[in-house]
């Protein structure tokens, strides 16, 4: 069982990982940050201790997580020096847990399916936590401290992991683009983002119940060329969004035609 | 003061408006449907006559409230044969307030800016209603009706509704599409499409607090190429996916760009 973890990170992730731990009486023992700073200000937060120096890691830990950015896992990786049997996880969508072997014999992935700010505090016990392990018996320990965090634990491959983190950035980062894009066209035309909040809040909450097919309305999906050539035409100082829009409204239609065909 | 209302049409939209309307205690006096049955179904949740004849429609209602689609508004307008001083509305985003023009000497707008569905109760007090009119004496009027139904009211010209309905269709149509790609992509690898519902829901949720260019994270924010190359291969099966996910990526990126261009 895991009792204390050491962090190796202390961004987005790592910070609402740890508030998570401590909350739920797992020892937070230590805080590695690059910046010496970033590593004290969430430690004061769990009452860790705290380094920017890999070779002053504690050395018997439970656990060990790598929560930084994927390109720096792997010099990470190389400036560690843990005993071999110690565990070691990264919380990366995209990379292979394979990328751990040869620096421990005990390793895994602990994956939290969020999208995560500092000073954002996350309800974890709704968050999925996809979890990997080389062994049977390192699974079982990170389902057990997952199961601790969250009501919502998988066991998912790295193969897996990565197709979830391609659907999560259309979910996210291009969702929130779109977003983005709303506020600029209202912004351009002097109008106030805060009327749009409510609908981008129960398009959200419309999943929950409505397949995402099913619930599609709009120009694009009854095909209305009149409005969608007015939109068009609305767009015209923004060349970048007309093409979006295009691309999209063409995505839109020839979905729901296929699910239309797969119905009848 | 309104009173009480005639609505014409008994859709979506109809169907939300005149729960919150009978709620409200403004009576909704009648239904009208094309179709008898949709006109029942509806007139019997609020307690109200119904018809599917237009030439059958109570001549002295304060308001009239046509919420029908888009297309079909003029030809209902064409077939209506009110009291010249009877107020009617549309409900319209895209459409001008002009059509109404000669069908009446009070007209205007009464547009709520929300996804709307027959059978998903609408939480009416936080949906912004935005209102025009023809006359200062009937814009009074509507945002006396809409005060009653929202906390939410707004004054908002046809160009500026246009606006805000392009937006719509970007925070709504498109945010909307985007979970449906997510849902295809997991789906073509029977993952659970309910492992992405967190994130969705949290990515909106954001927005609350957060502006959405601040909130970007993700492999285009950063112009991680090695992850978008990545991301391009899994989808070689899906191209349309693919087209989108290439344009997409180069949009966040130029936005980020655009913003700390502003910034610094």
């Amino acid at each position: 069982m895991i009792n204390n973890v050491v962090l190796i990170g202390a961004g987005n992730l790592a910070t609402q990982l740890a508030l998570a731990l401590f909350e739920n009486g797992i020892q937070v023992k230590q805080i590695y940050s690059r910046k010496l700073e970033t590593a004290i200000e969430l430690a004061g937060k769990v009452g860790a201790a705290f380094t920017n120096n890999l070779s002053q890691l504690i050395s018997d830990a439970d656990l060990y997580v790598i929560a930084v950015k994927d390109l720096a896992i792997q010099e990470i990786l190389e400036n560690l020096s843990l005993n071999e049997n110690m565990l070691i996880v990264h919380t990366a969508g995209s990379v292979p847990m394979e990328i751990l072997d040869g620096f421990s014999l005990n390793y895994g992935v602990f994956y939290p399916l969020q999208t995560l700010s500092k000073y954002r505090k996350a309800d974890f016990s709704v968050v999925p936590v996809c979890i990997e392990a080389n062994h049977p018996s390192n699974l079982m320990k990170l389902q057990e401290l997952a199961g601790r965090l969250s009501d919502s634990v998988h066991q998912i491959s790295s193969v897996e992991r990565k197709t979830l983190h391609l659907a999560a950035v259309f979910a996210n980062n291009f969702v929130n683009h779109f977003y983005a894009i709303g506020a600029e066209i209202l912004e351009d035309k002097k109008l106030n983002f805060d009327l749009l909040k409510p609908l981008i809040l129960e398009t959200a909450a419309k999943i929950k119940t409505l397949g995402p097919v099913e619930a599609q309305t709009g120009p694009a999906t009854r095909n209305d060329t009149a409005t969608i050539s007015s939109h068009l035409k609305m767009l015209q100082d923004r060349p970048e969004f007309q093409k979006i829009y295009s691309f999209v409204s063409e995505s839109i239609f020839q979905l729901q035609q296929k699910h239309n065909h797969d119905l009848f």
